[in-house]
């Protein structure tokens, strides 16, 4: 780069922290009617999309998120084969579930199209397998989605949404939960991003708090890096329908996995149980 | 705050990326014959330490990077008994490494005696074990120190420096890590904090390149959280004098330890040990 550098920042003022990449040059830039989208060239990161204002995903560091959304929920559950993904219009989370043979549906249900077409245009390896025959990408709102669903239809819930602000505030709250919890089967797990374990704890004792008065049972948070997240450090947050150990997942299977992945294996999943006890602290009853 | 924020930026110009706290103001600043040291208090992170530019040491998150830093090499360790912390001049693994029962001599170099003056003032938590009788601090250059160490005199070695660039740059070559070697016991350890393994992993794989030249063995790297530095995730590599499983802890020990801690535990020890698989490709001899 020959011209000055030119930095995209995001400023979390609910963390009192900030994070930035350096950028090549915008690349695109669209307002679909739920929220305005723009993807940049990064000189180190790949393409970058952020999506008002907030970085949501870029090519360098995303397999962190994905695979720990994905690979943690499908290990945990006993035989996965019914998914459901509110949000994830980036697709990176559905493909992610679709390297497990035993699933046999995996229905994308995102309120914004654009973000699929700006993946499938500027993060294609995220989109490579939304023609998978056990794939629908839909375009609806996702309350309205598990609102609607059939009962008992549903093994896992994953919700792969931006943060509870705007469109994806709705997603965060119990009647929703409730809503999720009527269409998981009895051994259903849902699974939500749950923001930093540092930074945002208040979120995550919020969230599992309306989880349980929605009738959810047992919970495990399940931290991970995410460097372009507040604090390059996220979670997610595993609940299930009826009563079990979610410390216990299915090891075996995940050991000897037939896919690759990056980030996520049977001992990141394991050490991911291990919560740090400032973390067990603010969770504890 | 009624003004509007001000925000500390430091941009990676090596890894593309970029941090920031907000803060309220500069509390100090000092030139010392080595570095500048600059001391900021933050709106949501305490008190931040800034040398030449670089985020060094938050009061919020410091946890994670002293105590990784300290409990993962002691419990490695058979029995740790004599201590030496190149650099580390915030105290904050000196106090870390005290919380063993079984060390009977820490002894912490760090060239920079205003590094220590500035923890007293700011970061007196992390100094609150410096009068501790066992607890030997003293400034003097870390690569004379160890050239004049006593062959096997030491159990564990912690180098806590900064980056491989300016004073601390001597500290990550092969004549460094020989006299380190030198000055090991037998079942001696070495552990060097290792930057970050998404955006430096040249750097992991040179240092374990010059430490396997300087004649040590085996090597585990663990990764954490470390939120203020670059990519949020850090790492420390622990190098064996003799050939040994660094994948063996003292797990039972850890599990039981009589001290109180914020991150570390055995169960997260464990976690670290898993290597990513992104990790153990880079890292494939």
């Amino acid at each position: 780069m020959n011209s000055p550098a030119t930095w995209f920042r995001e400023d979390f003022t609910h963390t009192g922290s900030s994070f930035g990449l350096r950028i090549v040059r915008k690349l695109d830039e669209v307002q679909s009617p739920f929220q305005k989208i723009e993807i940049y060239e990064t000189t180190d990161w790949g393409n970058l999309m952020v999506i008002d204002g907030a970085t949501m995903v870029t090519t360098r560091d995303n397999f962190f998120y994905h695979e720990m959304m994905a690979h943690a929920p499908l290990f945990t559950h006993p035989d996965p084969r019914d998914v459901v993904i509110i949000g994830g219009g980036d697709c990176g989370t559905l493909r992610e579930v679709l390297k497990h043979p035993g699933v046999r549906s995996a229905v994308q249900c995102d309120i914004d199209e654009q973000v699929t077409r700006m993946s499938e245009k500027y993060f294609p390896e995220l989109c490579e397998s939304n023609a998978d025959p056990r794939a629908t990408v839909m375009f609806d709102d996702g309350i309205a989605f598990m609102a609607n669903a059939k009962p008992e239809s549903i093994d896992v819930i994953v919700v792969d949404s931006t943060d509870p602000v705007g469109p994806a505030e709705g997603l965060f709250n119990r009647a929703f939960y409730e809503n999720c919890r009527k269409a998981l089967r009895p051994d259903g797990l849902l699974v939500q991003q749950s923001e930093s374990p540092l930074a945002l704890m208040h979120l995550i004792v919020d969230m599992r708090a309306a989880m349980r008065a929605a009738g959810f049972v047992d919970f495990a948070i399940l931290p991970f890096p995410q460097p372009c997240y507040p604090t390059g450090w996220w979670s997610c947050l595993i609940a299930s329908k009826q009563p079990r150990d979610l410390a216990s997942f299915r090891k075996a299977d995940a050991a000897a996995k037939a896919f690759a992945t990056k980030y996520y294996t049977a001992g990141i999943h394991q050490g991911a149980l291990a919560t740090p006890p400032f973390v067990a602290q603010a969770l504890a009853d």
